[in-house]
């Protein structure tokens, strides 16, 4: 199975969130699990990529603005973003990009 | 020390490359870290995040298309390109995405 995203022709938007975790990770997998479930669930979803080692890279793709910012908005994500600066991050960066391009090899 | 990428004010320009390894990775990780040290180098580069489990994400960010392009043609960069296709990839997909708005947050 791939895990990479199979997301439509460009343009789309990707946002990508880059993030340390703290020592204190109580809770922390299951809401990322749960966040990864839910996100696939809003409206001009297209995909996502989420890996993790010492930097966790998660790359989320969206059809547009609007649904990057309802998705930022959506309750218990806003929860679990509270979760994430109070506990779980001791660092985090996202970045909302528009795809322009893109282009692939299957073997 | 943090391994998110310390990238300037948007905009800018990011590449996003996932892949899945084969089981062949003989000279794979070598290349890797060295094309992460040639990238480093080359006009235009503003930054890495890398991370792999079973699939792996690397986004680059750029100051503009130019560079990117630059980078793709380097000399040393299309032998590992070519390796990659031929030996170490078994998927990949590259996503050539316009950074318009970051923001951080470091505890």
């Amino acid at each position: 199975m791939s895990l990479i995203a199979d997301t439509p022709e460009p343009p789309y938007y990707a946002v990508i969130f880059s993030s340390h975790v703290t020592g204190d990770t109580e809770g922390y997998a299951e809401t990322a699990a749960r966040m990864l479930e839910l996100a696939a669930e809003q409206p001009g979803y297209l995909g996502v990529e989420s890996v993790r080692e010492d930097l966790g890279v998660t790359v989320s793709y969206w059809a547009d603005l609007e649904s990057i910012r309802l998705w930022k908005q959506q309750a218990e994500h806003r929860l679990a973003q509270k979760s994430g600066r109070e506990k779980w991050y001791s660092s985090y960066r996202i970045r909302i990009a528009r795809v322009e391009r893109d282009y692939e090899n299957r073997a």
